[in-house]
């Protein structure tokens, strides 16, 4: 049975926090420019001395960002571009409560979520053994359906595949998705097979050329532009299977950044990346787990948005996962070295590894409702 | 001595072009929707029918795009979210001239350079022999510095490496690079070693890490975006070496597209990807020679709006040569599959293909003198 | 259902047979070189014009090889190193029938299996989907099971991972595997599995790393070289599962062919390389299907030494299949480009293959216990 | 200039050495098995206590081999397959002197070559900046072709290209090459260059297919086995160019270990693998640097049989350098992983490094002659 890896707080009464002095917030004079010797946040915990014997954590955190006290006294953790002038931003580069600032590196116990205590600290290749990788992510995932929230980055290979596809499809009906973030190109892709049955022109299961099929990227698209959105397209019959007809169907919020490799962009894809990167962090801020496929782009852009813990309503602190699925050993390793335990990654092809997760699921179900 | 290859127009005494109907140009209704059995265009020269007679090449076109014939009777190549309600837009999905429109697919001859007809069939692998690629590319560089533009798209890894950053630095100095595109990234790197000396924290020849060193890169965009831009920096003394310096110094236009994984941005990122394609796009309507490095989603972005040929001011037909360079035959391909003689693919390190392309061509410049 | 493809014999009826000359042969005079001329085998159907009017098709062929007419007139197909002086070797390099040698190419109709003519011609990429292929796959294996011999060609990568070394062994047990070629190191740590549970170390499911781990998989070579030979480590009771012992038990030939890379070795790996590509052909020669995963050399190797057809002792001819799996777009286009449509390849982890295959053979076969 | 790190001895006035006992040595019972117990030699320098207070150090050690005591009292690192009945095994498995072994981990101060401490702990992707790995290499060699021994071991991909072969030959008649390990492949690829002016069938340099070139590589063989060795074929003119040439001319052994991948083999290649192993071993043993370029198969062989150290005939120890240049992160990162300063890994393409390297070693001896 799954258990969540117990947090330790930091022994606030080490004289180390005792003798800190109070953490220093310096003004923002220029929109979008951070003070002198601001403090640039990690992925880990990490805790301001706000107040004598008062050691805030960071909520909602993530990497190299700095962290403005509002005016009603919480911390906040703003991209140097959301920075207004009069914001008072912490200053320190020292993280151990030197300057009223500790990060908590340290924070997890028993990470491997099997309640041990050994790290992955072999370098991974694509001989890894990866049998224990997927039993705990399926535990994970069938105890986040319930009790976290699991945010999915997808890459277009996910669509291109039928039973990928389809398994995906079925993972979202089935309750283990709650976000997904993705480009316009998973969309595209995903609505030309809704449409034509095809995906780059290649029917989706027989890879058969269809006729004119090189149009068929460009007639989805252009089909949906005109139609509006993905949802009109729904109402209107066009649009009955996919990951993002499932998605619409469930009430998933889905994230669709622009890029400059775009052809169209379908209506809802988000032009200015900025604005991307904050509807994006808005689903992360919640995320408990995220599982990134087959896109170097958007898992190191949620990678970074993305911090190694989460606090709850209640106070309590749990770990966030963060999982990348890939080809490549060079991209799984740019998110892998995160420093951090709750990174794992799984060097396979993204349609065999969407199958295989579906399958486990199923399985794992069944047993829950045979016992 | 370099000779660009010969350009074959379609033979339009040939009586399937006599017989051809006009192409026919339908109202677009929607803003940013194509009319139905819209035309998308190819890297490929094309011709249409625009009055008894009449073939008309388009000029500066792209991939997917389509064909809208303004009032004053001249055909514009346009992307789909350009279109405006009334704007007539070419139909017809058969490219032999039996709807009036003609893809001249084999334009060139001889389009190995050196004037042979052999073509670069066999798949690429690293195993791929790529002397002669090296060679014509020193002939087709020197050749385009005087006669051409040279567009070069980078990513980030050649700046990480100090001897491949002096190397593309001097090529800027001596005039064999005519715009550069690029994101946040490669000038955020580039930036860093100007102000810092390092690449992500690391000193950028020793690779020693710098103290703090992991602030520098934020670091180098807040002082930049303090400053307000690269020009002003420069101004004061502040960046004095690199590549965007020696851009700026030698007036080269340099677009940088923005995108999720973007931290800051600096000054000048463009927000908005469409304008960025734009803006992109700009720059690679008057290129003849494309140069794209270690940058997958760059150089398919400009792969996309890059034409195999261009159409000089005096009419003449030539091609545009599109190079990329990278380390994955993943990458590689699918760059090398326009279906077009003028993609050229080697696979290598690019730091060795920059400081090797260095040499090859200051060899060769001395060689001009001295002859 | 499954359907093996039609076989189309030449039109020996078409007047280039009728007008051809017989096929010439030379004698070998140095022992292991072919006389001038030789003619070198292709993996297709080749026909030898030996009496007037009857061509004859060699069985059991290979790449790269000679053809030598025994004193009883059979043609056989043999190595370089294997020619011994007065052996009358085949000469003529036009394979158009003009020297009484004609190379059949297109042999096979509906290649794909599924009785369609598509085929895989588009280049493959890890972004390629395969949900056919493994359809395909199965078909294939329940046909060849009963009806054909499937030699598999095994990389260590298969048992570094618990669930893969598990599928495979129940693979052999349940009758898909009629042959095995693999090296020192697959046997190793399989053993190493059996002996300690471990695979370099670390037990084979959990990753943890053993204490003195780094010298159990010479511990494994050290204890089987004293026992002599794993079917005595069976006897004994110290091998009781994994793939050697699945193989031993099943009396399926296994070929251990050595290499430089080894350690040990193993009892009864084949030290002297030449032996070991006999002993393999010995294997590969009745195969009808050849299935190598997760190992360059050895999928290489055997890829040299398969025909892409076999004849039957009651003279039909049928296809031999080909499918490599690997994660390296590079190992696999080295095989892909085999020029036959007889080769498969799947872009994967080989470790989900294996559990993905075992899994669909298994459903596969419910539904014709159930059918 | 350059200067090797200082060997630290260890401090055998240590009261751990002083009271460790003598090591225990058991005897070989059956050929080629260990005695239980049996210690492993690591790569680095090992001691070990033969009598009362002397620690006698391991001369030309390598991996996973064992120790053995000659009846001379000489200690000699032995492969298992060598152990004959009646040999000493060292026994022991604790490396800090307990057993009286004691493994020297950490032996080389200012392992960089420019005097620094720092470490490539990071981990190397193709975007690590190699500038100072290129500079310090130049900086070995140079010192190395007059005062060490530099062992070359060649993947077939250097041959394919005209200007890395070119290269790699000059490299030979400059004396920075001492020993080459190499493959069949890498011989036939390099005469098919001399007979035939082609790789594979294609024209080295202008990549043109030559008529009938797919029989090039089998015609190369097939003439040097008629001509008996290389030796033959250049002394009758038949070779004139190219690595082989080059390294018989200059005398330089070469060392061709079979595989089960070969056609032929040429003459000279070695069948047995275990042979070829002690022929490679026999070069490894004098060597102080080991330059292993695109080829898995070769570099971990003889990265397992090379140590990272070397005693020299005065008694002096010194490091061995180990270089690994290869396309992919996979293959280089199996080699780094070697727990030794001493490797280090360069990610390019080999043909790029060839000639780079041979470009560098040319300026660095044109400044030597000025100054």
């Amino acid at each position: 049975m799954f258990r969540l890896p117990q947090y330790s707080p930091p022994d606030f009464s080490d004289p180390r926090f005792a003798q800190a002095p109070l953490v220093t917030f310096r003004e923002v004079r220029k929109a979008g420019v951070a003070p002198e010797g601001y403090h640039a946040t990690s992925v880990f915990p990490e805790y301001f001395h706000v107040a004598p014997g008062r050691w805030e954590i960071l909520r909602e955190s993530r990497m190299d960002c700095v962290v403005v006290q509002r005016p009603d006294g919480r911390l906040d953790v703003v991209e140097f571009r959301r920075l207004q002038p009069g914001d008072r931003v912490a200053v320190g580069r020292r993280e151990n409560a030197e300057e009223g600032i500790f990060v908590h590196a340290e924070a997890f116990q028993g990470m491997s979520g099997t309640g041990d205590k050994f790290a992955f600290r072999t370098r991974l290749t694509r001989e890894t053994s990866f049998s224990i990788d997927y039993d705990e992510f399926y535990d994970l995932l069938v105890h986040e359906r319930n009790h976290g929230t699991i945010v999915w980055v997808l890459g277009p290979a996910v669509v291109f595949d039928q039973d990928a596809r389809s398994a995906f499809s079925s993972l979202i009906r089935r309750g283990y998705v709650h976000a997904l973030l993705a480009g316009n190109a998973l969309a595209t892709h995903d609505l030309e097979g809704a449409l034509f049955g095809t995906a780059l022109g290649q029917e989706i299961y027989s890879k058969r050329s269809a006729p004119l099929g090189h149009y068929h990227h460009l007639d989805a698209i252009n089909r949906l532009r005109e139609l509006g959105s993905i949802e009109e397209a729904m109402q209107r019959g066009v649009v009955t299977d996919g990951v993002m007809h499932a998605a619409v169907t469930q009430g998933i919020p889905v994230v669709l950044a622009g890029s400059i490799r775009d052809d169209g962009p379908l209506p809802g894809v988000i032009a200015d990346v900025y604005e991307a990167q904050d509807r994006m962090r808005d689903q992360v801020r919640r995320a408990t787990t995220v599982v990134a496929l087959a896109t170097q782009l958007h898992a190191i852009a949620t990678g970074n948005m993305a911090p190694s813990y989460r606090v709850l309503d209640d106070g309590t602190v749990r770990p966030v996962y963060f999982y990348s699925v890939d080809m490549s050993e060079f991209a799984v390793q740019k998110l892998a070295n995160r420093g951090s335990l709750t990174a794992r990654s799984i060097l396979t092809n993204v349609q065999d590894f969407m199958v295989t997760v579906e399958r486990g699921l199923r399985r794992r179900e069944t047993n829950e409702e045979i016992a």
